[in-house]
């Protein structure tokens, strides 16, 4: 296990006023371990105690023949796992449970009477996931450099009458060249009016000129996840086109210069929500500034105006305006800002300037 | 809603000592209301009471005008919705939940005491969907035919030198062009050695003469499941091959054989048992005879030799024995049966002789 995470989880823990946690959720128990493993249906879990005690119950259908550094407790679809459970858990404290337990095995541990309460406890293992180590931040690197060698391979593919589709499926050839391990999530390619739509999804939408062209697109490296936006324009642009372009990223270097330690989180949505209002398009502004990002590409922690969470040294969000004009065109750019002890780190450095494709 | 479904869960909630159940499966929901909502992380359930006062709880993200025959509420991602769903609960009775609840719903019910008790009562749900009506029964057969045409025309594609991953991808195309509404699940095409694992993907293997050529693919039709396995082969056949594919086929006749109402599922499954053994590839055939099927390719029930349930009207299954020999070649045959009043109805009819593609 990766001891400094697990100590962060159990801080947390502590802080919730729980000692011991059963923990589900495959990619926090990734996080923990350093280990994936994809149970479908079948139980897997985590166990951590404060006083010691952990232990992870994995089905023998999977193999994993290393050390986890953690107690393995290994059964098969037709042994009493659950009572493998119970006897772990510590009867007289309450117990935090994921946030996403099925009914199936939670009501049955339930009915054993195997904790003293039971408590929805995600947040200790989230906020401890937000907070990323110095091996994280170097695959986040990673991830988001094979990102950008796609994205600037996948600009040089743009030619009189490709799909949207087209592009998109190109863009997962490039990253698999590229080396990266999966996609974060499909890539999203869209052409003029279809970028004005927040949830386009890639179609027979042949290219003009004068259309923008908007790639929102990440791959997974080591599991981690980058996200990058870019918005093009194809043959010509228009002085409209390039003021709302403008709009966008001067409102994304507004809100990129507030991040330090301490920020409220909530300031850097002001801040850039402030830029394109003030240029006429508040409304236009539909979603909020960024997501957190990790192993998931939307991972726990939001950038938007009710986030009151103050930036802390090792998270990673978006930061990713944009202006849509329903019928016309859509804007939107979008980097990984890692928070770093004296202010940040843009993960991201493929140009952001206005630029004509020909 | 359809009232006759209705009316089968909450008898078969009765049977379990239940009055209300609290439905989240979006498949079970419809199957209970004809409308299909994926809601993704958020809040969706039926609430049934043998009392009346059904309602379903939806996001008003969702679009959802018309009349679904029971109460809508309505709530935002902001609103209190766990105290609506509170509010229309039995506090005096117990409540049944889908079993895969997840605990960030379940726990705040039960810190409220919104019920008397709690239990997984998804077996009542899953149980009348195993029991399909006409409307079912019709919605089967076209996917299955819908799949028999796809296969088909696979099989006019088996051509020198073709990779899987060719050929899975056409299916993909021609289940498309013949009206399907999306996949039961990624097509399996395995050639060679390939077929004797149970989990082969896909992959870049190119067809060589003197290979089996194994397809088992299902498409969707009104949400609906269709499943069907046939193994082909390429240029010539041994006789060895043609023994254990004989020797699959007559196992697969002699469970069909036996299907009528009333039967025990595990006798189907015996019975191909026997005649693998008995031709010396008992260690071969190494899974279950058969799958219930619907609006999940694996719905709930199974035709395995601990399957003490019997054969209702009404119940649709796969038949597909198999035999696996490794790194030489794999043979599995596959139909979807319906058990009618009589006896039986085969809803695939797609040739199931050996068959040498030139």
């Amino acid at each position: 296990m990766k001891q400094n995470r697990v100590d962060a989880v159990l801080k947390n823990l502590d802080a919730m006023g729980l000692s011991q946690v059963l923990i589900t959720d495959p990619l926090s128990i990734l996080y923990l371990t350093g280990r994936l493993i994809k149970p479908m249906e079948r139980f897997y879990a985590l166990y951590l105690n404060n006083k010691g005690g952990h232990k992870i119950f994995i089905n023998q259908l999977e193999t994993v023949p290393e050390d986890l550094g953690v107690e393995k407790v290994r059964f098969s679809d037709s042994d009493p796992y659950l009572d493998y459970v119970f006897s772990a858990i510590d009867h007289g404290e309450k117990l935090g449970v994921d946030k996403n337990l099925p009914a199936r095995f939670l009501l049955p541990l339930m009915d054993r009477s195997a904790a003293a309460g039971y408590e929805n406890a995600s947040l200790a293992v989230d906020k401890a996931r937000a907070v990323k180590d110095e091996q994280e931040r170097e695959l986040m690197r990673r991830s988001s450099k094979i990102n950008e060698m796609a994205m600037a391979a996948l600009k040089e593919r743009i030619r009189p009458g490709v799909t949207e589709l087209q592009l998109a499926g190109e863009m997962e050839e490039l990253y698999a060249s590229f080396g990266a391990d999966g996609l974060s999530f499909p890539p999203l390619v869209a052409f003029g009016a279809n970028a004005a739509s927040g949830h386009h999804y890639p179609d027979a939408t042949a290219l003009k000129p004068g259309d923008c062209v908007m790639f929102d697109a990440g791959c997974t490296y080591g599991g981690y996840c980058s996200d990058m936006t870019r918005t093009y324009f194809y043959k010509s642009v228009t002085d409209r086109q390039a003021m709302v372009y403008n709009t966008v990223l001067e409102a994304m270097q507004a809100a990129i210069d507030l991040v330090r330690p301490g920020v409220e989180l909530r300031d850097l949505d002001l801040a850039a929500r402030e830029v394109i209002t003030k240029a006429g398009f508040g409304p236009n502004f539909t979603h909020r500034l960024g997501h957190f990002i990790g192993l998931e590409d939307h991972d726990y922690g939001d950038v938007s105006v009710s986030a009151t969470d103050l930036a802390l040294p090792g998270n990673i969000f978006s930061i990713e305006p944009g202006i849509y004009l329903e019928g016309e065109m859509g804007v939107r750019i979008e980097d990984l800002i890692l928070v770093t002890d004296e202010g940040y780190e843009n993960l991201n450095s493929l140009s952001k300037e206005l630029e004509v494709v020909q």
